[in-house]
C-alpha cells in the first residue's frame, strides 16, 4: 500500500526542526519520505505525481506529526470507569478495584481493551504501554484492531508467576511487530521480596530493562521505608532490579537519593498527572527531574482512574501542574511536553522506531485538524496543540502504516457499537448494575 | 419552528432528578415541554407524533442537557492564543497584553469574537459572561451569530469611563433577549478608589450587581493592604460596590474576612482553574467556599491566558485541583461539578431563564454523544461527562431554540473559514508575524 499525504504542515519531532510544509509518504508499515515541498521539486520535477498511489490524502495545511505515545496505561480497567470514585487509591484498589477483577475473564480482558483501543485513536495515540493481567488477551485485541502495544508484565503476588512472565516474554517479542513485551511488576507493595528477586533474576538473564508503579503515594513510600528502610527507587535498585534500565510510573514522591537511582539507571520517569489529581496523589515533580537529566514520559493510567484516555489532557496537565508546582509561569514549556508525549514516550517503550517522522520509521502518525477554531489563529503550532488541543483536532491516526481512524469513522474491523454492547454486557455480569 | 428531540436521555439539572427518557419540544426561543416517555404516552397518546414539526431529531439515546455557562472570559483574546505564554500575570498584563489591545478597532474585536464563538459552541457553551472592551462589538458578533452572552462592563482607569458603562447598561438590557449587560470593572488595581466610587453610585441607582476581577494572585492582594489596608473583597465592600450582590472572577487568595464578604453580600465566586494553573496563579478554595454555602460557577478566563475554551476541560480541572489541594479524592463529586457549570452559572450571569431544561425556559440546550468510546460503559453519565467528557462528545449546540452547532458543522450565518483568515489578517496586522 502506498501512500502520498500531501498539502501537509509537519512537525517531525525531529530536534530543533520546526514546522515545515511538505509531503509524506508511506510504504506499507514504514515511512518512506518526508520532504519539504521546495524540496520535493527541486528533487523529484512535477513527475513524482506519476507514482501510482493507493491512496492521496489532501492534508489541507492541517498537520502531520507522530502519534502520541501512551507510556501507561491499564486498558481493560474500561469497565470501572465511572463506577468507583472519589475514593484514594489503596481504598479503590483493596475495595473496588481488586475484587471485581477477580472476577474478569481473558475474553472480558479482549473486549474491554477493543473499547479503550477506539479511544486511543481518537485521541491520537499510537502506541500504548500496557500493563495488566492476562497480557495475551491484551495483545490479541491490539493486534486485531492494529493498534501498537508494549506489553508490560504485572507480576505480584497474586496474579501471575515468574514462570509465566517470561514465557509471555519470549512469545511476545518474536512474534509480530505490532506487539512487544517487557518486564515489569505491579509495585513494590504487591510483590514479596522473593519475587523481585526472581524478576532481577530474569533481567539479568535476559539484560532486560524493568518497569513499575513507584511512589504513587505517601503511603506508599512510608511503608516501604518501615518495611525495608529505604525508600522504594533505592530499595528496588538494591535488588538488582534496575541493572538494565527501564522506568517508573507515577513517580509522585520522590527523594534525592530516589531521584540519584533514576540518573544513574538512566530510568524513565512517566507521569500521569490526571490520575495523581483524581485520586489526589500528588504532583510529580517533572520539572525537577526535567532539569536534572531524568527523562520523563506521559502515560494516561486506566480509565478507571483517570477516567477517560486523552493525552491533550494529560500535556495540558503535566505543564499546568508544573507551572504550580514551581509557583512559575515559565515551568515546562509546550515544546518539552510534545517531546515527552512522543519521542520520549517511544524511548522509554523501547519503540525506537516509532519516535519521528522519517525515512525508515514506522509509520504511526496523525493529522491534527487546524481548521478548528481552538487551532485559530496559528501563532504557534507545539502551543496549540499543548494548551488548546483537543480529541476533537484528530483528523487521523496511522498505525503501521493503516488508517485506523478519520474523520470520526474506525477501521479497526468491528463496529464500535458492537464493542460497546459487549462491554456492557460484561459490565452487568461483573456488577450487576444496568445503564443509566 | 416547531421541533422535537426524541429517543433522549435527559438531564434536566433540575435538583435531584436523575437521567431519565424522554422527549423536549421546543417552539421558536422556548421549551415548550420535557417529558419521560412513560409521560408522554400516558398524557398524550400515540397521536402527538402528527403535530406538525418543522424538525425532528432522533436522539438515538444520546444526552440532552442545559448548555454550559462560561461565567467568565474575554472572547476577543483569541488574537492572543499562543503568542504570549509561560510568563506570569502582571508582566502578561502590562508588556504584553495591554500594548496590543491598545492597537484593536472595533471590528477587530467584532471578528476576534466570532472566532471564540464558534470554539464556544463546539464545547456546548450556551451563554457567555463576557468582559472586554467596546462590549458593543462584542454583541454585534453574538448577535450576528446566535450566542447568547452578557456583557460585563470592564471599567478602569484607561479605556471607559462611568458615562460609557451607564449608557451601555440601559442600551443592552433592552435591547434582545440574546444579549444582557452587567455592571463590572477589571480590578481594584486598574481603578482609582474615585473610579471605584463612581461605579457604586451607579450599582445604587439601578440597584445592580457588580463584578469584577478578585484575588487572582498573591501579589494583588498584597498591593491592596498596602494601598488600603484591606484585602480586596473586604475593600471594594467597604466601598459600598456590593450592596446588590454580584460576582467575583478567579478568587484565588480568600481570607476568612474575604469569604465572609462574600457571604453576607451572596456573591458569586466564578473560578478559572486552567488559566489560573497556566499563569501559576493558584489554586482557588472551591471546596471549602461550596462547603461554606458560597455559590461557585465556572469561567474559561479567556483564549489568552487559557488558551482555550472548553468547559469539559475546567471541569474536570475544577475537581482535579480541588482533590488534590484538599488532599481528599472524595472532594467535589461530578454532580456538583456540572451543577457549577450550568444552574450555578446561568444564577451567577442573571439567566434565570436558561438555568435548567423545563417548560418556559429558553432552548439553551446541548446534545452529547454518547455512542462514543470515552462515554462507555455508561455507568454514570454526570461523572461520565465531568471525569471523561471532552468536546469530541458535543453532537448539537442550541442556543435560543435556534440549533447554531451539529455533528461539526456551524450555523451561524459565515463559514468559519472566511473567520479564520478575518483573525488571521489582524493578527498580522497587530503582531507582525506570519502564519505558523
Amino acid at each position: 500500500m502506498n501512500i502520498r499525504l500531501y498539502h501537509a504542515r509537519i512537525l517531525t519531532m525531529e530536534k530543533d526542526r520546526p514546522v515545515f510544509r511538505g509531503e509524506v509518504w508511506v510504504k506499507n508499515e514504514k515511512i518512506v519520505y518526508v520532504a519539504e515541498d521546495e524540496e520535493l521539486k527541486r528533487e523529484l520535477g512535477p513527475d513524482f505525481v506519476k507514482i501510482s498511489w493507493d491512496l492521496e490524502i489532501d492534508c489541507r495545511e492541517n498537520l502531520l506529526m507522530p502519534g502520541f505515545k501512551d507510556a501507561h496505561t491499564h486498558s481493560a480497567m474500561t469497565f470501572l470507569r465511572s463506577y468507583v470514585d472519589d475514593v484514594p487509591l489503596q481504598k479503590w484498589l483493596n475495595e473496588k478495584v481488586f475484587p471485581l477483577e477477580a472476577k474478569l475473564t481473558e475474553e472480558d480482558i479482549y473486549h474491554l481493551t477493543r473499547l479503550a483501543v477506539l479511544e486511543y485513536l481518537t485521541s491520537g495515540i499510537t502506541a500504548i504501554f500496557d500493563m495488566y493481567v492476562k497480557p495475551d488477551a491484551t495483545a490479541r485485541a491490539c493486534l486485531d484492531m492494529g493498534m501498537r502495544c508494549v506489553l508490560n508484565s504485572g507480576l505480584n503476588n497474586f496474579t501471575s508467576s515468574i514462570e509465566q512472565v517470561e514465557e509471555e516474554y519470549l512469545k511476545w517479542n518474536r512474534k509480530n511487530s505490532l506487539i512487544s513485551y517487557q518486564l515489569g511488576f505491579h509495585a513494590e507493595y504487591t510483590c514479596s521480596r522473593e519475587l523481585l528477586y526472581q524478576l532481577a533474576q530474569l533481567s539479568h538473564k535476559y539484560r532486560a530493562p524493568v518497569y513499575t508503579h513507584l511512589s504513587e503515594t505517601a503511603r506508599e513510600t512510608q511503608e516501604c521505608k518501615a518495611r525495608y528502610g529505604m525508600t522504594p527507587a533505592v530499595f528496588l535498585d538494591s535488588m538488582g532490579l534496575f541493572a538494565f534500565g527501564g522506568g517508573c510510573y507515577h513517580c509522585v514522591y520522590m527523594s534525592e537519593a530516589d531521584l540519584d537511582v533514576f540518573r544513574r539507571r538512566r530510568l524513565f520517569a512517566v507521569t500521569n498527572p490526571a490520575s495523581n489529581m483524581k485520586m489526589a496523589s500528588g504532583v510529580a515533580p517533572v520539572a525537577e527531574m526535567i532539569r536534572t537529566k531524568i527523562p520523563v514520559a506521559i502515560g494516561t493510567d486506566g480509565p478507571a482512574s483517570n477516567n477517560c484516555l486523552d493525552m491533550f489532557r494529560e500535556m495540558f496537565l503535566v505543564t499546568g501542574l508544573s507551572k504550580l508546582k514551581e509557583n512559575d509561569a515559565a515551568s515546562l514549556d509546550a515544546e518539552q511536553v510534545l517531546h515527552m508525549a512522543t519521542v520520549q514516550g517511544a524511548k522509554a517503550m523501547r519503540l525506537a522506531k516509532s519516535d519521528v517522522l522519517a525515512k525508515g520509521k514506522y509509520a504511526d502518525m496523525i493529522l491534527l485538524d487546524l481548521h478548528q477554531p481552538n487551532m485559530q489563529p496559528i501563532h504557534n503550532i507545539p502551543k496549540n496543540i499543548v494548551y488548546s488541543g483537543s480529541k476533537s483536532n484528530v483528523a487521523m491516526t496511522m498505525i503501521n502504516g493503516k488508517i485506523l481512524y478519520r474523520d470520526g469513522h474506525f477501521n479497526v474491523g468491528e463496529d464500535p457499537e458492537r464493542i460497546y454492547a459487549e462491554c456492557a454486557r460484561i459490565v452487568r455480569r461483573l456488577t450487576g448494575q444496568e445503564d443509566a
